[in-house]
């Protein structure tokens, strides 16, 4: 069972919350970190792995022209793969991933290149709680998807529990 | 890099063939098993967790009335999950999984009984490709996941390169 994971189950349970997440880079690996956590199915929804591009207009709806314009490794997309997939869950938060594990660049943009958005539930006459990170991380193939869990699974207990 | 995955890729890839995956019990983890291979993002195209039940029908279009009536681990489950799947993917081959891990039992199922479907090309005036087989895997719910993946790779080896 991977701790970070423990914590953000407990955290979301305690709270009667729910959770969907949209992979790109990770590839379901942050779908499969949170269910090594028994009990997990009371909080994680699941989500979508939109691996290849076309999946994310497809599973998601994230609008080509955004995709085109700013690539699939940028904020935008990140964005709105979170909202697609708030749009299609109805999950309390979400977490989307995009980026380059390597070895090799994709689309101009250098292998540990992440972005990631944590998107907060939407409640009638507040504004809704919405992060994006740019990360660049070192490694191999392997260590950057690893790095890309924790790192995801961090920001989303920084704004959920917020110290 | 998993071995199996490799091969999985590799075969794939030498039919130009595509894959995705629908995934329950795992989590993401088939996925996130294929993605360990460098190149994976030429053959996989992700797919959907539908870890929560309502995911299965929002996600995959899995019909309430199948669920209730069979459970959602169960043959038939398994086959909608793959066949909504590839009716909004487009993918060549799919694999569905559906199953329990544990620890506790769930909706009078053990955990280690697993359901998978490979699902196979749709190509005009000839029969469609649709293997389904149940497993009583032993072990923790670490243990059942990682069979479940194994297994599941293995079944569409078996079907993409007959021996």
């Amino acid at each position: 069972m991977n701790e970070l994971a423990s914590k953000v189950i407990k955290t979301l349970r305690e709270r009667s919350l729910h959770i969907a997440v949209a992979e790109s880079i990770t590839g379901g690996l942050i779908g499969a970190t949170l269910t090594t956590v028994p009990g997990a199915s009371k909080i994680y929804l699941g989500g979508v792995v939109s691996y290849a591009t076309r999946l994310k207009s497809a599973l998601l709806g994230v609008p080509d022209d955004i995709m085109r314009e700013h690539t699939v490794v940028s904020e935008e997309v990140a964005i709105e793969m979170a909202v697609g997939l708030q749009n299609r869950t109805n999950a309390d938060w979400v977490i989307a991933v995009t980026g380059v594990a390597g070895p090799d660049p994709q689309d101009g943009h250098e292998p540990g290149e992440v972005w990631i958005c944590v998107l907060g539930p939407r409640i009638p006459s507040l504004p809704q709680s919405r992060q994006v990170e740019r990360f660049d991380f070192e490694g191999d193939r392997d260590s950057v998807r690893l790095q890309t869990v924790d790192a995801a699974l961090e920001m989303l207990l920084r704004v959920v529990s917020p110290v």
